[in-house]
């Protein structure tokens, strides 16, 4: 430490806001703040490159605060900065309505980037931005102009280091250079139990360092450290860099800094009055004298830099107008014109073809098809490209071509998920990310993250079921679908046939308010007859696929593989129709007069059919009706044999509607 | 490579079973089993201490798969060294009710001590057999008998390194030095996607090695370089070993080694004739002969080990006779006699002091009283030891004493969980792990596999809904509880008060056949008043927890925290009945007429209010009930405010039930 603490007054204002706010709410973080305020005083007032008054500027620096629960540091950073975040948003921390909710959330204070609080997501979301980055100006910018140029800060405890979605994202983004991004730990030894030396011993400089970063070691209270080594990070192009800054938890309070206690709890007034007098502060609880406001404030400073940005993309809109408008384009979220319509004549020209594969080489195709439309696509699984099938012809690793579109992400599902959210926060992109459906759940809470933050993620799952025969229970789905189907804004959809997985694709690609999960076949699927009416009755996620003859007595509700079953028992069946669901969130969505139509409330007699767990379903059959799937686990053997085993027959669906109809 | 393939007869019997076996199926993997024949052939000829005449010696070496998509490396393995595993076992590789499913799972092939194939996993359950032994050893080991003294070995590949949850286990394992275990790297730069260099490019010495890991590299194809590694692994005591084997996935095959063709799909039978050329081996498939067979078989050696640690035994018992008791009833998964008479006793005693306090709290609680009971607890937590509420006053960290019962497992939820797994596969323990429930996401495959494996893991989940306030929607769980009860063979207890609490405890304690969640409010939660039969019937899992006033009319289902609002507006209604259900799961394995009594099906007007997603509940309302729960986010704000919110409110339940019953 160079300078005594009393005279550090811009990082004494953070400090401050930080426990006074969490004491007023009774609740809340004060130790990150505190200990993190001389680092983020630096990268905050000298580096970080930003408008508070345009939260949205396209070339903005990145900042993401990984340690989330620090979330105290962030709002008052934005209040001193400049952004529209009140003194009197400060004092609402983590009330009903309020702009400052207890973790940094995404569409609450602006100049949140990210969502944060689930530790290590953070960071894999700031190498999410990094690669976005990268990429969008790879394929942007020119020789003579540069439009996409901005770097990407991260802050991280050790929470978020020992969590291994943290070895997952930063082992690729040293694999992939990413030059641009700047992590700074805050090594302070304490996590919530207490010291971490008991339980956290890693040397994570070397760690990072066999991940291909630039690791640089600076006291975390001493700005010149902070200033040379940010500026060192700046200048290293080819490789990430972590800071690693050796920090006082809660530094200021004369009893609890360097300790656990201030970690997660209110500091108590008379603590916060010691620590008043330790940083020789002597204002009133929020209250921040004028010439602190003054020197934080960036909002000139960055009202300049966008102008001088805004010089530059002028100059690029003069000379690459095509491009310019497209990268606006994409930017902004927005789909090509013509999108909807190529689709449309896509799905009829896949009706005219009635192939009968597996959906997952229906998604191919699929692929195949939106690619060109798509250049915002950036795909890529985890490992798994040639049984996924997410590779199309016009993809190109960016492993090998920075101006590529397809990350071959290795086997790290819950980075890449986490990843993904990082690039569709970033803007200019819609990621899609695949793995085996089973292998969802190492990414679950990614996904979840993906829905909370309403971004335009696609998650691609194949091998969906016991269909996907020999590889046995460890990689056969069972209760996975109920639980994306009950993550709130999450569209699942488990199409029955190469027509409902084009539809699927397209009201993925089409949504731009929140994640889709589509749901894929190993195995082949017979391909269903539609009248034009039910292709467009298919996207609202449910719809009649066989009208019944005669009365109707029955309904037989179905997805994705069983949809087959369904249609074959309907054909031994009066009365009863058919319908296919390939997506209960959209279909529960429509008007109750569409959903009447569908199925009616007086019959009661109804069975559904899905080739996993059946407790979702009675939500729609009632406890009048049946549900024909799985309450166990699956096995190892050849797929018929297994649908056998488990009674998901034709035969079976035919005997339950005779007996609730008998 | 020093000896010629072609003399390597003995690794090649691993090769050709494997690549014959695949092919049979037509499904499998051969290029790991290959690849790593030459490191199996001296891990297991000559230094695995097991014996193959009885796969449950209590001292044995534990082996573990990590790359389990090579299992007929394992199959292979255990039918040449003796193991109940005929040649006719490995032609039914990947066949229905075969003992040779595709990846290695617990309790079909005699040998296979954990199921693997979700890749990570394998290392962090080894790291669990490690630490089980290496705390085992210290708890019952004398300075003159040594009765558990055991080696763990691992063998695992790219993708297991590349997962997060190898960096969270082999981490904490380096922490706390786990010097028995030894695991081989299958170097071989190949993944599904192909060549890993564009996507995985760390330096795995040096990772490993800032995880305080020996690492030793040698050429894996090599015999006296994998020797001497393991020999020199062996002699290091105080520190886990990771031998570095780089070698060629596939190795025999001459068109398919070295790629990622061999990787996942059968060599086709034209590679396999030229395969068999390469090797030099001229039987037919599933033919090894007899001197192959006599030099792998292990019976012998086996029998004399374990002969040899009977007399240690022996002698064991008979100068420690409680002690050598203790370690047969701990490695026998049996209760200490007196458990449940005493379990019943802290019940009666929690029921009399009738305590308003947070669940997680009255666990505390119940663990202060079993504790003392059972020492074979192996507690911990994922950093928040504070919060869950897991430490009683005789836990002890291993991490200062080796014999302790306490992990401070950091800030790794899923490489507490497998690690956990790996434990209660040892035997000797009955693990808890705990974090919050929302975090229980990132150990999500952890626990499915614990429940696939039949394991008794306690999992304790705390802050279990919006009850837990200001921390707000990261951290809020709503679809979690749903996603725990769809798990096929996991109990999921979410207790409303304290006599719940040790009722759901008690069971998990008991439950041998399978794993638990046990879901904890933060929150107090008002106590409930009981009689002793309903105190009985909390036990199974669902119960009338208050008898309706006049005729039935309605039904209110309620679990944990809502119990209290159920009882609240049972007291403005008349004809209602409240019922309690803390483990449906319990409750639906009731018979008819328990169920009926407590549900009977006539009655319709039935609303479950539950702070949880709302889709769970209509299997037990059905069409025409009404559930009270959640369908969005969460929010950041006190309980009370966000139980407002949500409408999830005595209010809303007296209404519904108005509604139902007009």
């Amino acid at each position: 430490m160079t300078t005594p603490l009393n005279e550090r007054r811009f990082a004494n204002a953070i400090r401050v806001l930080a426990m006074d706010a969490v004491q007023k709410a009774n609740s809340g973080h004060p130790g990150a703040p505190m200990g993190m305020a001389d680092i983020a005083d630096v990268v905050w007032r000298e580096f970080l490159n930003h408008n508070p008054q345009n939260p949205n500027w396209i070339n903005r620096d990145r900042f993401v605060l990984s340690n989330g629960h620090g979330s105290m540091l962030q709002y008052a950073l934005l209040h001193l900065t400049g952004y529209d975040l009140s003194i009197e948003d400060l004092k609402q921390f983590r009330q009903l309505h309020s702009k400052t909710p207890g973790h940094p959330e995404l569409g609450y204070a602006p100049g949140i980037e990210t969502t944060t609080g689930p530790l290590g997501q953070g960071i894999a979301n700031a190498v999410g931005f990094a690669l976005a980055e990268k990429t969008l100006a790879a394929q942007f910018n020119k020789d003579d102009i540069q439009v996409v140029d901005h770097f990407t800060y991260c802050f991280l405890g050790d929470g978020c280091l020992m969590e291994g979605v943290s070895h997952e994202a930063c082992s690729l983004a040293g694999t992939l250079g990413l030059g641009k991004l700047v992590a700074y730990y805050d090594d302070n030894g304490i996590s919530i139990d207490g010291e971490v030396e008991g339980w956290f011993s890693d040397d994570t400089e070397q760690r990072f360092k066999a991940y291909g970063w630039q690791v640089l070691k600076v006291d975390g209270h001493d700005a010149d450290a902070i200033r040379k080594a940010t500026v060192e990070a700046k200048a290293e192009t080819a490789k990430p860099t972590l800071i690693m800054c050796k920090t006082v938890i809660g530094l200021g309070s004369p009893n609890k800094q360097g300790k656990e206690d201030c970690h997660g709890a209110p500091l108590g007034n008379d603590e916060i009055a010691l620590t008043r007098q330790a940083l020789g502060w002597t204002e009133e609880a929020f209250v921040i004298p004028a010439d602190i406001y003054a020197a934080w404030n960036a909002k000139e400073k960055g009202a300049t830099s966008e102008a001088n940005w805004d010089k530059t993309f002028a100059a690029y809109q003069a000379k690459y107008p095509t491009e310019a408008a497209e990268l606006l384009r994409r930017e902004g979220g927005v789909l090509p014109a013509d999108f909807a319509a190529k689709a449309d004549a896509f799905i009829a020209e896949t009706n005219a073809k009635a192939e009968t594969i597996a959906t997952r080489k229906a998604s191919q195709n699929t692929l195949q098809a939106f690619g060109p439309l798509l250049p915002e696509l950036l795909g890529g699984s985890a490992d798994l490209a040639g049984s996924n099938l997410t590779l199309w012809k016009g993809a190109k690793g960016v492993e090998s071509d920075p101006a590529g579109n397809y990350v071959h992400y290795g086997v790290r599902e819950f980075g890449m998920t986490a990843i993904a959210n990082g690039v569709a926060l970033h803007g200019g992109f819609i990621p899609y990310v695949a793995t085996f459906l089973m292998f969802m759940e190492y990414a679950r809470n990614a996904v979840r993250m993906s829905a909370l933050m309403k971004q335009r993620v696609i998650h691609v799952y194949t091998h969906d079921s016991i269909g996907l025969g020999e590889d046995g229970p460890t990689h056969q789905p069972v209760e996975q679908i109920a639980s994306l189907r009950g993550t709130p804004n999450l569209n699942t959809w488990r199409p029955a046939d190469t027509v409902e997985t084009v539809i699927a694709w397209k009201s993925a690609v089409q949504r731009s308010e929140g994640p889709t999960a589509l749901i894929f076949s190993r195995q082949n699927l017979p391909f269903q007859t539609r009248t034009q009416a039910q292709i467009e009755n298919a996207a609202k996620g449910g719809y009649v696929l066989a009208e019944e003859k005669g009365e109707l007595k029955a309904i037989i509700i179905a997805t994705g593989s069983e949809v087959s079953l369904a249609m074959e028992a309907y054909a031994q069946l009066e009365g009863v129709r058919v319908v296919s669901m390939p997506c209960a969130e959209e279909f529960v969505k429509q008007d109750a007069a569409y959903r009447e139509a569908v199925l009616p409330a007086h019959i009661r007699a109804r069975v559904a059919v899905e080739a996993a767990h059946v407790d979702y379903w009675w939500k729609f059959v009632g406890l009048d009706g049946r549900v024909i799937g799985m309450t166990t686990y699956g096995e190892s053997a050849p797929a018929k044999d297994l649908y056998q085993h488990f009674g998901i027959t034709t035969d079976a669906v035919v005997n339950a509607v005779k007996e609730l109809t008998a």
